[in-house]
């Protein structure tokens, strides 16, 4: 049995210790949430189990038990990591975040390097995971180009229907906004998704290409009330010159084509694709737990999940 | 650079050579076959790459160089290996081979305990790599399954047109004969593809599911003038008591929707596809390839794609 500690029990890391709690091999032994609301609860009840766990949310590590991974979700910054991270890897656990900015941490960063070391010294492995960043645009397509003889580039467009998802997403998306408000909300980073550049990123770490420039537009879309309905956000990173990684993204209310579609360009061109979008929010818990079932076997320090698809194209120079 | 051997320059010897020469970062130093009509020709010339390698075609590894891996398609059949892996392990070469009856060798056969003995022995590893078995119906579906909350089945339907693929396919699948001479062939062991049962042992495998039956049904497809235009498989595995794994492959002349769909069945249910199929040929040699650049990061011994996939659906009971 895979024994692990929950810390963070908003939204996502309440569906995650559902997840948890619902998988064969996995037993929860931790759950830690500071906020006054949740100390003292039942962490299944709290996260719509339907059943008590028999286990009280707590407000630290003290009395937690010992474990083998911790899933951390906290916060969408890397720089609040430094604190949750650092005390499951104090107690020898491994860790895995859905910690949108983990996914692909720009690798000399010093909080970057600050986990890394951490994690090494204490010989465990630490590693972002979600759906977007963290799969649709950048694990799978990675495994997808594993069968190309030739890579010229990557595509990638997903389109999600906002109203299939969290609440929260729908203000992270600007949705109901007018196009002032959504200027300034952009302009302070209230607003978009974060998240294309890491699985650029990630692509590029992982097909062993280097980025040279790298750029992202993001623009609301309109609807009838004048107000905005969603984002849309597009990213070209150039390699040689010439794009080779295009991510595309749209999430908004009443989409037209919702779904994700990965091609690659080259030598066989491959499209595939998923109608609709993969269901983000289940996703991301999905891979959180089976995440978590596998990282035993990484080696130490801080890990993207570029560590978990060996199978893909590659290029050396 | 990655220096590769070639050992059998058949059909998809050759197209692996041409992949491996045409990819940055590999040198390829040696090619070898000992039919007659293949000795002594330039090894880039005979694989149709356009211009000469510098490099002659040796009927064995007399002369050739030190190398880091051994692409090896001699054959399909597991007993046959003994030869062409062992000659590569003592020379301190990795081993990818295309053999479909390597992609996941039972594991307890005479056969395969031996080549894992000697990868160990010689701290190497050897794995089996293909489209199918290997890729869209095992590989693939493992890795889409990391986002799966709970995982009910695995089903996968492949449909290739088989104009488009290599002539000795259409030989292998039946086009052209009567039904009668179908049915002897198919005795014989001479049409049908090997491979689905390897797919569904790598499914299992990666999944932590055990099989406890595992039934295959084999029939041709009828054409206009009462001969056969190919062949319909199609296997169940049962899985506590369930059918949760359904391979069903039809590669016959004017197929009505070719393509690959990959179903995952349970929470959230998924289904990705590509159309047309996944192109054969290509894909498997791409997959040789992108393998033989990882294979230096795999443990010693006999391996499967399964230790190439590490980020999938992950059951223990």
């Amino acid at each position: 049995m895979l024994r692990t500690v929950h810390v963070g029990l908003g939204t996502i890391g309440q569906l995650c210790l559902r997840a948890a709690a619902n998988r064969p091999g996995i037993r929860i032994v931790g759950a830690i949430d500071p906020h006054p609301d949740l100390v003292g609860r039942d962490a299944g009840t709290l996260a719509g189990l339907g059943r008590p766990l028999g286990l009280r949310v707590e407000p630290d590590w003290t009395g937690v038990p010992e474990a083998d991974v911790a899933i951390v979700c906290t916060t969408s910054r890397l720089v609040d990591l430094r604190e949750p991270i650092g005390a499951a890897l104090a107690r020898g656990l491994d860790v895995v975040s859905t910690c949108e900015e983990l996914v692909a941490p720009p690798i000399d960063s010093p909080e970057a390097q600050e986990l890394d070391g951490l994690a090494r010294r204490a010989g465990r492995s630490v590693l972002g995971a979600g759906v977007n960043p963290g799969f649709v645009m950048d694990a799978l397509p990675l495994v997808l180009s594993a069968a190309m003889l030739d890579l010229e580039a990557v595509r990638v467009r997903r389109v999600v229907d906002v109203r299939t998802r969290r609440p929260q997403l729908a203000a992270k998306t600007g949705v109901g906004l007018t196009p002032a408000e959504f200027e300034t909300r952009l302009m302070r980073g209230e607003v978009g998704h974060v998240g294309l550049a890491a699985s650029a990123r990630l692509l590029a770490a992982g097909l062993g290409w280097e980025i040279e420039t790298l750029g992202e537009a993001v623009r609301p879309l309109p609807r009838a009330d004048g107000r905005c309905s969603g984002v849309h956000q597009e990213l070209r990173a150039l390699v040689g010159g010439v794009p080779r990684i295009v991510l595309e993204l749209t999430i908004a209310e009443a989409v037209a084509a919702p779904g994700d579609t990965i091609w690659l360009d080259g030598t066989p061109p491959l499209e595939w694709r998923i109608t609709p979008a993969t269901p983000g929010e289940e996703a991301t818990c999905a891979l959180v737990v089976n995440v978590a079932l596998g990282l035993a076997a990484l080696p130490a320090g801080l890990r993207t999940m570029v560590d978990l698809v060996p199978l893909r194209y590659r290029e050396r120079r």
